[in-house]
């Protein structure tokens, strides 16, 4: 196997000595306790990226009870739009390095690896990104990568792929899987390209009605002296210096809550935000339904809703999340919501071995 | 004088030189030609900046005919918010230095330095750049600072300050001075902060409308093949990757000849944000005549609209300029289009000029 860089070796030093050592009871990797090897699932994100490490057990088992997690890492940015390639390829080994590593495991015991990442938005960069894992796992290991959307939508269905799910944090997307396998997302392209129902367009709006009140352009709103106050600014022409000197838009999307409490204490144009938020939110799960046809011919279908993300968490008097609901409702009826019991780095595992169970059950058939 | 950093000996080293070499006919300097010293007039922005030395002319002169350039030198961004302070700093320092090389002059004649520069949007930018300035200049040197929309105004009225200009280039910026001095300013935020009618908002707007068109959220558009056609890219998924790969606004921006295209091809999409355009950019204007009083009490009196910028420049069937103006007119009759003879740089040497004569009248009166 060709390492990429220089420090590769000391990152899988670990499995040299481990191996030695867990010779007497090496059961994550020969099938010991039941367990016949583990399954990587990782979540990236622009903030973290989390890995977790599951033995490898028949689909069933790991959905009748809570899944069993032998390890847990974390790490930094993994969207390579935002850290560069070179950096989220490093990123994504060492996670992957510790939490083997603390699972008392090694590369030899990986049966299949499952990443959902944020920013594989077209099919070059899912290659790129399998290209890296390659040059990591030996040629049997499944491999799956996609957009972590997918593994969110996992970690409400426990693996199954069907459905819809909607994440709405600094960033927003939509995506969905038809019982058929086809697949559609709407939104989750940035906000340069318009994604106003994540926390940073939100946040990102509430700025700039402060910047109209300010010259003359918008009516007057409670969040001018609500968000200078936050962050410390004494008039609103700051926020233009405030605004450029970092370009995290995490950072912009954490005033989410004081636009909500602006909302909240009925000032209208906090509340016209939020309300265009809630539109353009239940619009993006719509397109995706409505392309897939989730819903069935006569729209009254059953079909989940997974729901996740710090803009979709329940508050006091406004909830964005069971406004959004009510707005997909609307129009499809069948449509049920779903908050994740396990992070989305679990539905990535859930994943993989729900992938290999059909490809196994496709091989008998 | 204090040097802020070690280059500036090189920088100013032609001073010296010059000084003897002109010693016989150093009519810059000591009046000879009419002249009494130079004043630099600068117009710093974003992409560029320029710098033009002309000579000391009493007020009244500079306007009869053409004013008299001695040199021009161009150099790049000096925006701070976009360069950061220290190469902000270098930048104007090494225009005025090579402008006062070429124009054969040097530090002891400048009598007046007028600095329109971008980013200049709080009285803390403005003491920022004055005190860089104080460090370059003797203590009887006249400086002033202004954001680049009062030298766009400037040189679209002839140093004259009264009335309003609108900027619609890369970013967007309206800004007006009353009778009395009573200043305001609308837009020039920022994309993050809502400059929709600027050129990045305008073509950023026409990506979110592909992206929508191609996700399901908003209607089929011909700005699909139109920008993809002049992108090189081959599928509207692309656009993500393309958009986060150069964070650069110019670049997003110079798609605005396409948005214009399609619009003048009847694309409905394209013309709706065109029309979204010319509401934002006419309401920026109407909010700065409005807090002024520009238009007087019975809102029909006269006053200039300077237009300056790309977007508002003549197209075939679709010219936002002109659509912009009627919108304006409709609520202000009185107002009249002024598109500048002079560069923005050589208003910003005839507000200097002008700047002075009228403290000298002051002193006189």
């Amino acid at each position: 196997m060709k390492n990429h860089r220089q420090r590769n070796g000391e990152i899988w030093a670990f499995e040299n000595g481990q191996n030695e050592e867990l010779e007497a009871h090496d059961h994550y990797e020969n099938g010991e306790d039941g367990y016949d090897g583990v399954v990587l699932g990782l979540d990236g994100g622009t903030t973290s990226t989390v890995c977790v490490c599951m033995p490898f057990l028949p689909f069933s088992e790991t959905l009748s009870t809570s899944p069993p997690i032998l390890a847990r890492a974390v790490a930094g940015c993994s969207n390579h739009n935002s850290t560069g390639e070179s950096s989220a390829r490093d990123t994504l080994e060492d996670v992957m390095a510790e939490a083997l590593s603390k699972a008392g495991s090694s590369r030899s015991a990986v049966r299949a690896v499952c990443l959902g990442i944020s920013g594989v938005n077209h099919p070059t960069d899912q290659e790129r990104v399998l290209s890296w894992l390659r040059k990591i796992f030996p040629g049997h290991v499944k491999l799956y990568v996609h957009n972590d959307a997918l593994a969110a939508l996992a970690s409400g269905t426990m693996g199954k792929l069907h459905g819809c799910v909607l994440i709405a944090g600094t960033g927003c997307i939509s995506y969905g899987i038809a019982q058929d396998g086809r697949e559609a997302r709407a939104s989750g392209a940035g906000p340069v390209l318009g994604d106003w129902g994540s926390g940073y367009g939100i946040a990102a709006q509430a700025l700039t009605a402060i910047i109209r009140a300010h010259d003359g352009r918008g009516p007057q709103t409670m969040l001018t002296d609500k968000i200078l106050k936050a962050l410390d600014l004494s008039s609103p022409d700051e926020l233009i210096g405030w605004t450029y000197a970092d370009p995290s838009w995490a950072r912009i999307a954490a005033l989410v809550p004081e636009v909500v409490a602006c909302a909240e204490a009925s000032d209208e144009v906090a509340n016209k935000i939020l309300l265009h938020a809630v539109q353009e939110l239940a619009l993006s799960v719509k397109a995706v339904v409505h392309r897939l046809g989730l819903c069935g011919e006569d729209r009254k279908g059953s079909f989940p809703v997974v729901m996740v993300g710090g803009v979709l968490e329940a508050n006091k008097n406004w909830d964005i999340g069971k406004e959004v609901l009510k707005c997909i409702q609307d129009q499809f009826p069948g449509a049920f919501p779903v908050r994740p019991q396990v992070e989305p780095a679990v539905g990535a595992a859930l994943l993989a071995l729900n992938n290999m169970k059909e490809s196994r059950e496709n091989c008998h058939s």
